[in-house]
């Protein structure tokens, strides 16, 4: 309802404290064992807004449909009440996707993260996505929060669309992580694409959705987050709400700490707290993957456990490569 | 069984009428239909080996895990018995993947095709799709196509895992489209890696993969086929068995005509029409996609139908345009 | 001598006015007309710190050795002593590039800045880049200043490399426009190799050498600047020192009224301001590029002029479409 | 002169023996040495049409404008008047390029090859090549064979570019590398430009050239060559009349005999040794560069020696590495 929606929508905004850092919840083999365990117990401690489940780190697209709506439905239990429960519903077909999202808003999400459709990048130009995601929010019961992230799923959502997009009453804001991944790929596969140099500029083009969406909009009530914590601060100079951050599983409160740092204008602190994320990040993202941000979960006291086939674990010499930026830069 | 193996591993080599040209069966949604109108009754008519359902052309990502094994169930109706029936059964797990082909295979599939997983493409290293092989063909009661096509997984099988892969008794070959992408983005600005030629070189990596396996195997029992039909006859020449083409849902009698040429030895003429292949198979595939394909069969009085969404269809210049190249080469 | 180039390593820190934003001056074959025209009266009436002539806006790479050397001469009657005058001295041989850097200095440049050789890119890697610019560094008689641009010269140069280099006396600073380009391009389908997230995003490469080469060197003195006006405040929020602007050709009071407002700590204005120049930048550098820049500065009262072959001028229309994006953001 | 023209438009159709295998002369500032040691001598014994001097393995871009012009002047002594000098004539503007050609006829060139300006490969779309090649082709003495080598020069010229230039008097053939590039990455910087599923097929794009040429002119006289002996025999199944391979220079009577066997029609025979030269061309191309091919050089009884600065020398390690392909394949 649009109540709902409106509280939804100014989530984020409401005083420094509440951002939107999501740890990206892992283990989704293991939700019981999450609950058990100190996960949630831990998490909940930190200032966060909320949690995504089954984002790209949630190893969502190795989970049977049946399993996607369990694990939502466990982890209202352990999420309380004023802090969101954003769950990721996108699948490779509209239907399908709209489907997975009514599911999960019937078991306690909040929200839902959609992810590109991307096995057809060839054909997932601006026209085809934005009727993509304007179909899911038309039926979805809850609002709905685009994803971009072009590492996993080869398609990179423009920033023209988003500023298209956030006239939807059902469309609140975008987890963009193009930066984690070539974001131009997806040239290559299409036909008569233009190319726009906001998409080669991971910042960048937070700096222009937060304007073209302000545009759009005539206020700045669509919420872009950053994908990756390694530009936090910045992202936040340029506009954006906050960030939805696989770093945040394993030291939300610095996490926490870095976005109140910027919020109250203490920005030298915060840049410098920043630049000591990055290699951290770095770590268990783009170098040792799901795998790795398990392990050094498990190294800081939280549940991580394996991956599924057919991804693979890491050795102990993995997982202390893992670890040593986290050691290096302090943490 | 090891008499089910041997004969599918001898498919192909029988005499130059037998090859594994498969046109990726269609309209997935409308399986009926296919059944219903000419489809299976035309493509019946000309020498192909056999029928590749739920290839890329065939939606498979769009369609739910109950359809996709009732379309196998269907589509073997219309499939003479000495005509293979292969089942493209790749999922984004292992589990699921094996779960899927024993379906398949109990509804009549003669082998399956398994694409790589894509979605953690970083993490899909040559040990990690090595392993997810090996785990699927251990479980597979009908032999294991690999299947490569960068284009739609985001991922490049490369020579080096096939020649260990070809080494397992349920492995029999490979349908290999690198070249409808470019396998080949790693290699730039890259420091200090040492690039493996064969991944930019499409028809490289095929002759690579004869060589690679012969060696392996101590025989050419292997299979390599070529992915794309535009490198048809050079793909023969350097001792792959056929092809696996998008083009012979529409002209499955010209394919078969550029295969018995060079089979027979008139390399020129096989040449020469293969030189004319070119341009009508780019329109069905890199240019306008799944939906142009179906477009021109319509037109070639075929049932091609709609496409699902998030895929659009091409409207009425779309498919003219579509069409030209067929028309320029005189088909 | 080590006066001057500790002059130079302190450049950019004196004051809020004196940033190392400089315009690339262009108009490479028209260097009297330069001197004759506006540009220089009208670029020095705005506070930049100094200017860069011969990088790629300026077309270095189209003229021959000998214009090169006459270029920096005449800029250098143009330009004000208590601004720098910074020469893109890069070759594709590291003798060369010697050569050159010595000769620039002998008419009066006050730092080289040296683009990577990338014509041999496959063999650059960090081994490779650090010799290369250790070689120079140790011959130059002015002060190096790395120039990594991976759009023109295919080459990205890591930020380990940079943490390196910054050692050298001789090493004061780089100029990085990563973010021009897809930096990214080969961690795409890698089979086996550590990604360097770093050089997937712009933004986070700068926070990690400012990072990187405080440690290094124990001190914040090594330059870091953007190569993109687009993330500017970013830029600076992370530890950057200025930037490096096609577009301070065309509006050089308004990219500096965007530092300084950065710099007084008025970072909502400043990001404010830069949110506007995204649109504008992207006109003059990846959409028109070098012909755009030129016609969009003779709109503005400066010369721009042509540009040599194999480059092609851009029509009316295209003169047109590149200054859009200047007027919708009310400039 | 015409009879120039037409003479070098029917090289590599004369007869079995007459092929474009050309090695790239290496050792650019030894040409002195490579005079007095053995490399003509035992080139000059294995049936090769001619000579290309001054291609990428040449280190043309290592070179001064005066040593360009003498390398020529000095390989004309020991290359006998039966067999050609292709002079490597690119430069990056236009008018360089155009004076180089006439320079290095002047001394001896019988026709110039002109690879792709790249710097702004951004701004090299069909229409910029198009141009600079006929103003080439316009001014130069002696015949021009266009060289498209992406993984270099950065930019791909395209099948249907060809089949324009084709068109020109002066304009006599194709050396196309594509394939030893992603022959794609030139679409991230380009705006408008149609991606053409050609141009990320090396020998597709063989195969559409000889097609669209043949259609342009009528006959067949346009020669295409393959830049990767990889591919040679594919290549010439297709059409192609030969290569310029930078194998050559090490095995040149086994690239002859590849070609030879070929067009005898012993096309299995040829397939069997093609297929063998595909990992040994990969280490002195790909893998270990212009370095790996001096050293195996040096290996085989040739004048290797050093690679100019900023390339690095392969170490003892390396160099046996880069052999260890050669001497599996029997080499």
């Amino acid at each position: 309802d649009a109540g709902r929606i409106n509280y939804l929508k100014s989530v984020g905004f409401a005083d420094a404290n509440c951002c939107i850092y999501v740890p990206e919840s892992v283990t989704p083999e293991n939700v019981l064992l999450i609950a058990k365990t100190v996960n949630f117990s831990k998490w909940n401690k930190a200032p966060l807004a909320g949690y995504l489940v089954e984002g790209s780190n949630g190893e969502y697209v190795l989970l049977s449909d049946e399993e996607r709506v369990n694990l939502i439905r466990e982890a209202r239990k352990y999420i309380p009440s004023d802090r969101l429960l954003i769950a990721g519903s996108g699948c490779q077909s509209t239907e399908a996707t709209i489907e997975m999202s009514k599911k999960m808003a019937a078991v306690g999400a909040d929200a839902v993260m959609v992810v590109t459709p991307g096995y057809y990048r060839n054909a997932m130009n601006d026209s085809a996505l934005i009727k993509f995601y304007a179909a899911v929010a038309d039926e979805s019961p809850v609002p709905v929060i685009l994803y971009s992230v072009p590492a996993y799923a080869g398609v990179d959502l423009s920033a023209n669309s988003v500023a298209k997009l956030c006239l939807h009453d059902n469309i609140i804001g975008i987890k963009d992580s193009g930066g984690d991944v070539c974001t131009v790929l997806n040239f290559m596969w299409k036909q008569d694409i233009i190319v726009k140099h906001t998409k080669r500029n991971f910042v960048a083009k937070f700096a222009l959705m937060v304007h073209l969406t302000e545009k759009s909009l005539g206020n700045r009530s669509f919420q872009v987050t950053a994908g990756s914590v390694s530009v936090l601060v910045p992202a936040l100079v340029v506009g954006c709400v906050g960030t939805v951050s696989a770093l945040a599983n394993i030291i939300p409160e610095v996490v926490c700490k870095t976005f109140s740092l910027a919020k109250c204008g203490s920005w030298d602190d915060a840049s410098a707290l920043n630049r000591r994320l990055i290699q951290p990040n770095m770590a268990v993202t783009s170098q040792f993957g799901v795998a790795g941000l398990k392990a050094v979960m498990d190294a800081y006291g939280y549940y991580g456990g394996s991956v599924r086939r057919p991804l693979l674990s890491i050795d102990e010499s993995g997982a202390k490569a893992a670890m040593k930026p986290f050691l290096e830069n302090g943490f």
